[in-house]
Formats: structure tokens, sequence, C-alpha cells
């Protein structure tokens, strides 16, 4: 387990003002950007994070302790057990001798102890990123993976509480890693603020091709790097590979200058449409919005590899993998790997990109430098991007092992083989109403319906259909698209439909839409039958309810 | 109008025996393929047919005069009109003046003639085609295109009938373009029998991941052509190309050869699965039998584009247009087209192939030579090919511009366009039970359940559901795949799941699968939405209705 050994080695002492949410709050009225504040301002407030840089990696909202639904022997054990008050106060020394199964494991949150011996093998995150934290504070590991700050999770942990922990909370004394984030603009629609995830309301969304930088989604897993342009080198090592570090100036001097217009998208994107169903997805709320295109501009990363001597008919390299410089406190980065085949396809159009629309990229994009994969889920995008590796396996990062997969609707967290599926590139079709919005009032014979359409694998978008009664009739909507050739269609098409309404309609009235790719494959009717537990590619039939007055 | 001009200069005399179909029959039972069939044989019950070397393509059964249906107009008139027999005669020469819509547009067929005027611009071959006939027999036409030979069709025609033929019937005056096919299987399920469309059946066609070539489904849309191998030349042409000539020897040794395992599907293939809507679709009723799967040996169509000169950045060249050797009587070829970067692509396998499954082709399948464009439909895949070109344009063929496209269920024959929509290349995915087959009885408390389950793009399958319950629960199936990269998942999987039936369940069940692609693409759960004129890409669930005892 990388960062085991070293992770109760390494103290640090981090000195920081009020949370950063309050202060990016603060910040936002005064329209500062946190990575302006002065060093002795935040220094100013200190509280003391005494952090042990080891690493919990969860990547998703409420996934953590999520597998408790399900441990019933923990929930006959809460039912029987004395309120909080009542429990023995435990010292610390004590705590920490609590490391393993034959001891039981322990671990404190703020003034709380818990054995979660029996959880330790449920966590989603697995159990060696768990292990990290036994006999100690699990406070820092949820400042940084901030989606177990949420009633769910924690009610959850407090059914395995067996103490309070002796001589008061050492939560306080901790910096925030998220104290230097970057500025977002207030419009976004904010999932979770540490670490950052935000979509652009959806009337915004659907107003250009080309989605304006600052209302481009953030998806970010830790927090955001601080790179120095200057110093910043890109690592390309591995598998038949000469090892080189390039500067930007190399970057931008020696290869030659390519820009795409892609589309990029969570795999979560649309995961509030499970909700249809009956079944809990954990993971951020994203209400279609985790989706958005941009022109990118940087260089081929097949140009790059060819530079470093790749060939691509070596049969020992598969798989190219990305390193992030956004790090968690053990040091480990984000990571994710893509097939070597996409990465060496000239007509594939993988980006190492220096540019968004024009601009250098902005800090939650991926400055100074992100790789660009048109037509795969975001997550492979990998911001930051430090190191590329070419190899004969796929990244060993979480994110590309144990999340961002889809599962039958028959597989539950209980059974799930993480193996069994795999990794999410290529995206399936989908589409979104993005105006009406759910719940708006039409006082019209017809109505005017706007949204968005995309698909992975360079499949363009070919037609969108519109039904204002079911799916019994549709219209065929206006495409607006930039022009792309057949195979390489990475950005989404807008669209627009006038429909008539069925006649005499009155009150509640559901529009639906599905749209058809190059590929001729369309969307399923309904969420169920694709439900899967980390509620990954919702792409059945949008439904926005309307009321007709 | 490409032969519009020689359309009736060119005046044969082809004798041959009885009906190819009879004929076909006899030799079956005698085990004798029709092509062994002496000369004399075959001309001594000679009948002349003395054909105008004119085309009228329509690809599909039913299709012609389809659009009749909704010709309202026509229908009044019949109701109207006098009993055949009361029609007044009319000379051939009266018909032959009847070539324009001034002058009102005439064809006999047998006996009758018939007034098409209103219904040419309804042609669902395209108004041209028809009128290739026009002032004269419409049988010759027919006896090509036979899918125009049933009741259906006919009585459409003769709504229109406005007299009889002096002088008799010229129909018997032909000989049978389809006198020499090759001899089949009969275990084939034969949809057509001119041209030859078959599919085997369902329990044979899951038996092996690879299909024995005799039971591989034949779609043919002219009569198989006679190929000398010794003489067989393939033209490379067009656009910035040095014109090739290549004899079959040229291709074996002058390039490399690879092998590739595809699986070719026709767009119709589940077709018969439309009937679970209202709307009736034109086209040949298959019953999901028109997929298979072999080794296909020969060079890459990319190394010979290469031998020939190709630039793959030349902007002026954005199509690989193939015509094939079997021609209709304007000598009219089949041709279709597929995009330059397909055919470019070293990962894309698009194979002039002369083997299949390590023997020459069969006569059904392309001798000496076809395309084999893995994971596109298989319409793409020209047999019999006798001209490469590289072109800034699709083929203009009938088969790449008016069919073998789909559209919105809102569209049908009165309102289609065919430029609306692009022409079908890479399949949706798709999967179908084999075992057990409609109307199965099931004594037991599971069910054992087997089928088939591909998609287009490269995109192999990662997972097939299979639910007793209409879908409430599901059960994942083993699949058995070709090892092949992700990408380039050309051949299906096989797949097997033994399920529980419902507790207590009695009487009438249905069982439903739908597949994953690696795009995480999946079926849509119902026909209708998908309805389309051509009844093309059917991919909803595949539902069996079995009775359980």
């Amino acid at each position: 387990m990388r960062g085991s050994i070293r992770a109760l080695a390494a103290l640090r002492g981090w000195v920081a003002g009020p949370s950063s949410q309050q202060q990016l709050g603060t910040l936002q009225q005064r329209g500062v950007s946190s990575q302006g504040v002065p060093e002795a301002t935040r220094a100013g407030e200190g509280w003391l994070w005494a952090l042990c840089s080891c690493a919990l990696a969860s990547a998703s909202v409420g996934v953590a302790f999520g597998a408790l639904d399900r441990s019933t022997a923990a929930q006959c054990r809460a039912a029987d057990k004395p309120a909080a008050g009542a429990l023995r106060e435990i010292d610390k020394d004590e705590v920490a001798k609590h490391r393993s199964k034959d001891t039981g494991i322990w671990v404190t949150y703020k003034d709380g102890v818990y054995d979660v011996t029996e959880f330790v093998e449920q966590h989603p995150g697995g159990a060696a990123r768990l292990m990290l934290a036994a006999g100690g504070a699990i406070d820092p590991f949820w400042a940084m993976y901030q989606q177990h700050n949420n009633d769910q999770v924690k009610g959850m942990l407090e059914q395995y509480r067996i103490g309070r922990l002796k001589g008061g909370l050492p939560a306080k004394a901790m910096a925030d890693p998220y104290a230097n984030e970057p500025q977002r603009l207030p419009a976004l629609i904010v999932r979770t603020q540490k670490p950052m995830n935000a979509e652009p309301p959806k009337e915004l969304l659907v107003g250009a091709l080309l989605t304006p930088n600052e209302l481009f989604y953030i998806r970010n897993h830790l927090p955001v790097p601080q790179i120095d342009p200057e110093t910043y080198r890109l690592k390309v090592e591995g598998e038949g590979l000469r090892t080189m570090e390039l500067s930007l100036e190399d970057l931008k001097t020696r290869f030659r200058r390519h820009s795409v217009v892609a589309t990029m998208q969570c795999t979560g994107n649309r995961r509030n449409d499970f909700n249809e169903t009956s079944r809990v997805v954990k993971g951020l709320e994203w209400d279609g919005g985790s989706i958005s295109t941009a022109t990118w501009s940087g260089v081929r990363l097949r140009d790059v590899l060819l530079a470093a001597g790749l060939d691509d008919e070596d049969p020992n390299v598969a798989h190219i993998q990305f390193e992030g410089l956004d790090k968690d406190m053990a040091e480990t980065c984000y990571g994710a790997s893509i097939e070597v085949e996409k990465a060496m396809d000239a007509g594939g159009d993988v980006l190492l990109a220096f540019e968004m629309n024009g601009v250098p990229l902005p800090p939650d994009h991926g400055y100074p430098l992100r790789v660009v994969v048109p037509g795969v889920a975001g997550c492979r995008s990998v911001k930051w991007v430090g190191k590329i590796i070419a190899s004969g396996e796929e990244s060993t990062s979480f994110w590309q092992q144990k999340d961002y997969k889809a599962f039958s609707p028959s597989v539950d967290w209980d059974n799930v083989d993480w193996n069994s599926a795999p990794a999410i590139q290529n995206m399936p079709v989908t589409s979104q109403i993005c105006e009406p919005q759910r719940g708006a009032v039409v006082d019209d014979d017809e109505v005017s319906v706007k949204g968005y359409a995309w698909s992975g694998g360079g499949q363009g978008i070919i037609r969108v259909d519109v039904s204002a009664d079911g799916g019994e009739t549709w219209h065929t909507a206006e495409l607006q698209k930039v022009p792309q050739k057949r195979g390489r269609g990475w950005a989404w098409a807008l669209w627009e439909a006038t429909i008539p309404l069925p006649k005499g309609t009155k009150g509640p009235l559901e529009l639906v839409c599905k749209a058809t790719d190059e590929s001729y494959n369309t969307q399923p009717e309904s969420a169920a039958p694709i439900w899967n537990l980390r509620g990954v590619n919702c792409n059945s039939w949008h439904r926005v309810g309307v009321t007709v007055q």
C-alpha cells in the first residue's frame, strides 16, 4: 500500500484561517481570489492541524460508509447501545493500540471513539485506505474528503461509537488543505465545496456551443494544486520510452499546436435521474449540468509519445497512464489511464492542452496542463498532469480500478466485484431538456423545448426527438452543431423544438427527449434497467414534468 | 440517370429452363448445384426473355409500390373502376407513347396496362428508376427484383389498371437471371429466393463463435455473378490515385496477409421485432438470424490504397466507394461506400478478403473477393468487389443514398427526406435470445437461456442481462468471446444464463435480454420509439414468450 509506511511518520503543522468555505464566501463577495489572500491573513487566526501524511481515497460524496446501510450487525448493536453521554472515556494512547483485526480497529472523530472493525472490509474506498486512519483521528481524512461531511455518513459512523475521547477535541488543530482554492462564479451550483464540484445552471449551459470557462462545470477530486509554470515539468516515461522532462516552453515550441472542440462530461452526470427509481445511488447529485464544451488547444499526446520513442506496435504497451499533481495527504495523486490505441490515433485527437477557449487553462481546469481525451469520460482527462507513463497495465489508481465503472442492476455494494467491469472510457449517448425546467408553467398551446445531446467515442448526434405525450408521437428537433467529421464528433449538439401540446391538456404534463448518434445508438426509456450502484452513465430518456395552464 | 439513355436500346435474348425457383428445388433434391446443370438442359425448354437493359433498383421485399398504401386518390379511383375483363384492349405501340407526365405514364404487367402517373413520385426506388420502365413492360424488372412478386404489391398495381394488352402475354418470353445461382443448404430459412436472402435457424446460429460458411446468412441484392478467377481484376482508381488493376495473384503476393474475426449483420436483422408495434415496416422479415461471424482473410484495404498512392491527408478524398460485379439489367452494379478514415485506419481492420473461415469465399459470400468492414452494417461490405474508387463523395448508389438509413418514428413514406439522415455505418448494440424460442414450453423451475450479442464500431460486448420478470430483476449471463482489443471488438459474444423462474409461475412468461457494450450503450426497452419506415436497426430488448408448465 503506497504511503502506508510513511503514513504516521510525517507530521506537519499547517496554519490557516476560518474554514475555507466561509472564507471563500467572503472573498467572493469582495471579488478577491483566495489565491490572492496574503499569507499573514490566513496565518493570523491559526489553528494547528497536526495531520498525518496518509490517505483515504474515496472519490465521491457519500460513498464512504455507504456500505453501512446493509451492515445489519452494526445496526443491531447500535440499537442496544447506551447514549453517547454514558460511554466511557478512552485515552488517545489506548486508541492507538487498536490498529488490527486482532486488537480491533478503532478511530476517533472529534470527541468520539469508534470501533470500525466490522466495517473496514465494506469501506467503498477500500479496507487499506481506511486502515491508514486506524488507531487515530479520522478528522484529517474527512477534511480532505469532505464528502464524508453529511448527516448520512455521520449517522452511520455513530452506530460504531464505543466511547468518548479523553482530553477534548483534536479536530480544530488542523489547517485546511482547501484554503487556497481559486474563486468561482457565484452562478455555479455547488454540489460539494471541498473538493469543489459544481455545475452551471441549465439555462446558461445551452446558451452557446462553447461554454464560457467560468461556467464550465468543475469536477475536482482533491484540492487544486498550485503550480509554478516556470518550474513546471511534464515527465514522460515508461515501457520502451526515453524518459523526458518537458517544460511548458518545450511543449509549445517543440511540438505542433492542435485545437479540438470537445465536450467533457462527468460519468455521474444526470445521476439525480436515478431518483426516478426507488433505489439509492451514491455520488454527487449532478442535475444534468456536469457537462460542458470548449475549444482545447495544445499538442497531441501522440506527438509527445512519439518524441519519447514510443513504438505503437510494442506489445508491452497497452495503456497510457496519467498522474495529476493534485495529491492527498499521502502524496497519492489523482490518476487515470486510456488505451494506447486511443492515445496514438491521430484521429483520436487526444491533447495535452494548455489553453481552453483561447486563454490559459483556469486553475480549476488543470492549469498549466491537462489531458483532453475527446469522446471519453471526463475522469480520464487528467487535470494538472505531471506525469505520463507508457505501460502494459491500466492506472492502479482508485479512480481507474474502484470507481467509474458500471454494473448490472443486480449488483450492489454487498456483491460488487470491481474487476468484473471495464473502466468507463467512451460514454453512451445522452440528452437533456434544459428548458423548460422541472415544475415550469406552460400557458400556450405549444412549447419551445431546448437542450443538449452528446455521445462518446466521436459518434456525433444525428437526431433528437422530443415528445409531449410520453413517447407516443415524436417531434424532431433542430440541431446546432460544430462541423466535425464522422467518427470525430467530439462536441455536443444543442437543439431546439417547438412542439404542440396534446389538445385539451391541462395540469401536469411530461416532456421527454431522446437522442440518436451516428452509430444509431439511442437512449433507454427508463432509468431502473440501467441502475448501477455508483449511479454513473444515466442516459435514460430525459423527463421534465411541467404544468399546463 | 445512369443507364437511362441506353435503357431501351440494348435488347438481349436469354434462354433458360423452368423458373429457377422450381429448378433449384429439384436440383437440391438431387444434390446438384444449379451451376452444374449443362447449358443444353437449361436451353432445352427455352422461353425467350426479350429484356431491355435497364434498371429498377429497389433493395428490399415489398418496398416498391408500398407507398400506394397511402395513395388515397388511387384507391378512390380503383373503387370506381370496371372489372378487368370489361377494360378496353390497348396496343403495345399506344402504351409506348405514354412515357411522360404530359402524356401519362403507362406500364404493362403480363396482360394488364396500368397508368402509374400518380404513383411515379411515390415509388420507393425513386421516380427515375420507375421511369425506366415507362411505356413498356414492367415484367423484366420484377423478374430481377422479385420482391415485387407478392400479393400486396400486385394488388396495389391493380388499382392503376386501365386496360388489357392487345396480342397476349409478353411475360413468358424471358430468361431468368437467377438461373445460375449456387446451391444452398436446405437448413437455411429462405426469406426471398430471388435474390437469395436466407438466415440460419437460431439454435444453429449460437452453436459456435464462428458460423460455418454454409450456415452464414445470405443477403443478396442481385443475382450472384459468375466470375472467372483467372481473368478477374480489381480496379483501384479515383482522386489522387494511380489507377491499378490487380489480379488475385497480385493481391496475394504483393500485400501482407491479414485475418480478422468479424461479425456481419444486416441492418434489417430483427426487423420482425417491429411487429410488436402496430405499424408496418417494409423489408425482408428477418427473424434475428441475419447475423453471422467468420474469420476473414485477405489484405488490408489500407495497404492497397497506399500502394495506389492515396494520401490520407488529401482533403479531396472523404470516401472510399466500392462497386460489386453483381449487376442489374442496366449494368448498374451494387455499390456502397465507407469513410476514408475507416478505410485507412490500420486499427479499423478493413479487409479485401478472399477467404472465409480458411477456405476461398463461397459464391454467395463474394467469390473471389469481397470487402469486409468490421463493425459496420453488412451492406457496406461489398461482395464480388470489382472496383474501388477514392472520392470526395459517398457512393451514389441507391443503397447508399435511398436505403439503409433510419429516421424518426414521425417520418413515414409520405414525408421522408432521404438526405436528412446519414447512411448507416456503425450499428447499435443488440442482442437476441436464441434458446428457448418463441412458444417453447418450460417445465422446470429454472430456464437455460442462450443467445448472441453484438455492437458496431468495435465496441465489444461487456455484459448481457436476462430477466424472467419483465425487467424487474436481472441475471448476468456468462459470455463466450473471441479475445479482441478494446475498440476492435468486431466479433459477437455468445452468452448463456440459467435463471430461476418467478415462484409459482404457470402459463405465459416473457424472457427478455439486453446487452451493454464497451461504450456502455445499451438497448432501448421497446421497439415503437425506434420504429423507422425501413425497419432497420431494431435493437430493442429481445422478448421471447414461453409457456411454463
